[in-house]
């Protein structure tokens, strides 16, 4: 990706030599996401262009300088089907990270796809190889078929988080907005954590139907309907009230305050679809949270934990029943420009990307 | 009050027939707050006018009807001085209660001087006697003077309730915005909570000044500042992150996306300022809340508990200390209009009321 | 049950004049549990004897007299399958539920069964009918079947309102100490709430293997080996740290430090089988709580809010398919005696128990 | 120190060379706490002997070599007053730092003066310098007095995380059980953090007379009374119901059930002065935990943010106030084993160390 605004370009770039404890790692599959097309659009702030996009990758460790090791202590070997966790270098010696417990918003953090450029080095997954740089967190992936790791990719330590900061528990109420992977991902948290009645609103009826796929009792397509009804929709099938927990994974501004709405009194909104800024939006501070008694929690990034349960919880049955269920589109390095048209107009729900040109 | 709109009037009224496990409250002195104001104003909806307002009041129990008893099960004898909590008839049997454990949203709840009218009876504590019906909590006043605990009145359990919201603990930074009351009362309530620095932003001067006598480290006025320059005034006391805690206490809507931006990333804000509706505001989801991983957390009502242990907190020195500097301005029945105009231009910052003529 | 120490006997007794706003309900199934062995065997304090047991009962609301409505505030009518919360009375103006909001500590609650007697009225499941006094909580039905609901009876609030005390999430370890109906609650509850690994330490195999129906991924039967090799055999399973959430349902005092050292450092241990005092038991404060920051957390009781959502849980597919697994025995009002020594002897998992006599 | 059992001895160590980004400090003051004692009897498991104690020591950065940086990256400069958190070497990579997050369980951490030896360096405070590795974390001491600072030594993080685990807040009773640092600096942390009444049981009276001057409403000697005789003076001063937070400070196993049994139903009791192995006790896990809804929290070590709370708390006139009354004895190098004893016995509250030898 030369630039924002320019399409994505195949180039050839040297295999890296290895510092101390670092690895290559042979890519298998890789994930084009909401994100990249932000990227491709030039509508993030500060990306060191150009970039190889691709920050959630799976692949086989193919050389290892050093030992790398797992959070338990065993080491890597070459051989070993791996991914690993795109956010790097989090410093834990910061303000953030030491005093607010806070270390997704670390200044130092950087992200393989996003922060990382060209210049850094084979840093995102849209290639036949990533270097992995020393204290990359990796881990194994025993038990867990690659393609359905990737069905969840990206979006699944970002939903676990977002299911984490709501709160979501035994027999509540969960509402859904946007039907994009993280909030696919969102409504098998949910059900996963024990809610008992997830609801999905958004578009196209596809991924609605994808939505209850992967665990929603019920989805609204909010093309045909205006907020009221789809207020009404909402109350209609929480005995009035609106949703306990409500997660925004849309990324338009005004769903925001239609989340707030869509909420019942002291519930929870998660705010975890405005990664990008789509300017500002109205709300009533009034209506919409102080008499509500609401919080509204603000969902930024993930850490190694969110990364770990996700995979743990991949490998159970069921959570592996959901997560299968997620459709997929496949692309290559050749069609990487179509594979992010296609995402930038909702016409695939989940698009993989295999390091080949055919 | 005969309605909204109209000045309050003194009218006769008989005095009740005590139901069993009643009593009549002999007034000693009440309070005119903001949301007297706002009732005066007609700005709250289902107001039940004519009413008596005055919903914190303290006095003499004069005539007691069967039993009454505090929450360690001790009954009350006549003549014992006494407050009571101003929320009644919260139901402890419906979803808000039971399975919400949201008590300050029951929809069966009723306020003294509020949402009781005068149809009601005695139901306010502008008035020689308020009568205090079967179920009514009450709590003694042993060891607080009345005039230090009416000081507080209504903003006590108030900002109690929202500094708990905010989870403001030992060395932390807390930004009160609002100079009334509530703000004054949050500001004490954060210091005694462990905040090492307490900043406060809001209008007039003296009010500010009085801010600073009850805890703050620093104020500033903000009509003589843009938001921009709050900001920065904002950021160059917090290390240049924002408040870990920000307390919104205003009534301005604006002032609640202004919260947002003062506050650190991960930090938490408290919307408590927001009791009646004075229409939309303006926010951005990315920069505001999403990115910032920010708490935004409404504060509605409070219950028993934030009474009780703010009556707790005054039986300390150094809660005293602080309480005994908010600024007082006296009035007694007949000059209610009069007050009501000073606490809706900000001229007062506390404003008590005796139930005399002159 | 005329009393500690003596058998069941069947006694005639005349149904009540309805208070208002009270019911008759004719019992379709009640229970036998391990608190009503402890009650024939004058194991509890303070039982008022006679008293008829059953604490949790489901049947059909034969006579309404006035109104009686669910937490949504929708009338029953007379003809509706219900079930009641046992608990009754909490008092909602002590200190324990207003101040500490500790409910289940309130000492007005009254439990059907345990604490009400014979003199207080039909207030026991074990009977044709049974009488529901002003004030008593109903839940419909609608979607569960009796049986299913027995399944789990007393067993459903308490375990719910230890998982929640455990805060069991996404991909967590639980060890659950017991195999009795209240363990096997806790290990569907566990599941349902997002646990990848769920171990069961009990006796005799018949339960483990119906520990393992409900959702449990390995059991140990403990009368086999001793507390070294169980440590190891949880360990083992546990990446050698132990479980991150212990929920100890034995009734034995020795296994409380055993769910210590079970437990990772800091984990969490729910203590939720002490229901009788059987006496004291050693630990090490050092080695099992302080040096492993452990949280040890007792939890008694339940209140209207777990047994409000897991009966929500029973209306899902998923929750259904686990209780429909527990191992039931069936007794009426001429085998209770029968019933009560098996439950004694750990012989059957449930017992419910018709208001038949053959 | 030159093993367990030993008494300290002078020896002279050559200056070490430094390695990038460290630093060497030259000690103004340590300390002398009970885990010294611990260290001198050899109750601790796999001390490196010989070994330098002093785990907490300010003085001044004599020598920089490259670049040391505050948590909000300002650099330290030669001549700087610095103090350093003991706890080094928290790896952030393994499961307890990253999925546990509890860090203080990370099995590579490194204590200054109590897991470095002698071997490793300069690495205790009871000496002319300290060598600060890379990596350590220093804090800035301006506003703070060294000797104020020192009074609280390592009792400050190690108190405010008791507080901080025990969710102390406005209004509450506390107890502290113990009267050495840890004690007097938990009843401190506790007024700080709201607690209206702090009632302290330790020994001797001299103690007692600190913890009262250092917050403490109330006072009892230990060695006068029997277990009974304390919970009734306890109960007296909480009305009748124990203790709202119970924080255990003492080193006895005794007393944790104590602190159980002198704690309100569904109350929180902290475990924090277990630090070494002195054998098992006894406890009722029916009536001690299950029954009384308790939380028992053990509480190991502390982490960066306490360190840095706790100093940003020392600035400030009221914490100042406070720990500038606990009771320090003064020693240099050539008196620690006098010291050591003095500590073993209970004569002295606080002992400081002076890097001399008259």
């Amino acid at each position: 990706m030369p630039g924002g605004g320019r399409p994505v370009e195949l180039r050839e770039a040297a295999l890296p030599e290895l510092e101390p404890d670092s690895a290559l790692l042979k890519v298998e599959l890789s994930e084009v996401c909401g994100t990249d097309v932000h990227l491709r659009d030039g509508r993030l702030a500060g990306v060191p262009y150009p970039i190889i996009p691709g920050h959630v990758t799976v692949g086989t460790l193919e050389k290892i300088r050093g030992t790398i090791r797992d959070v338990d202590g065993r080491p890597f070997s070459e051989g070993d089907r791996a991914t690993f966790l795109d956010v790097h270098r989090t410093c834990n010696q910061c303000w953030h990270c030491l005093v607010a417990k806070a270390s997704t918003r670390c200044p130092s953090r950087k992200v393989y796809g996003i922060t990382y450029g060209l210049a850094d080095g084979l840093c995102g997954g849209w290639a036949e190889y990533v270097y992995l740089k020393p204290g990359v967190r990796c881990i194994r992936m025993d038990g867990v078929p690659s393609e359905l790791y990737m069905a969840g990719g990206c979006s699944l330590p970002t939903a676990l988080h977002a299911v984490e900061r709501g709160r979501v528990g035994i027999a509540e109420t969960v509402l859904v907005l946007g039907a994009g992977p993280v909030g696919l991902s969102a409504i098998a948290f949910s059900v996963l954590s024990g809610a008992v009645n997830v609801l999905c609103i958004g578009a196209p009826d596809e991924r609605l139907a994808n939505a209850q796929q992967m665990g929603a009792n019920d989805g609204l397509n909010f093309m045909t309907v205006g907020e009221e009804d789809r207020l009404a929709w909402v109350r209609e099938r929480t005995n009035g009230r609106g949703a306990d927990v409500t997660i925004e994974c849309t990324g338009a501004p005004d769903a925001v305050p239609q989340a707030m709405r869509f909420t019942r009194e002291a519930g929870r909104v998660v705010v975890v679809g405005q990664y990008t800024d789509h300017g500002p939006t109205n709300f009533n501070p009034h209506l919409d949270v102080n008499k509500k008694h609401l919080d509204v929690l603000g969902c930024w990034g993930s850490d190694y934990s969110h990364f770990h349960r996700a995979m743990a919880m991949l490998r159970t049955e069921r959570a592996a029943a959901l997560w299968s269920k997620m459709r997929l589109s496949r692309y290559n390095l050749a069609t990487l420009n179509e594979a992010l048209d296609a995402v930038a107009r909702g016409d695939v729900v989940k698009a993989l990307v295999s390091p080949t040109v055919s």
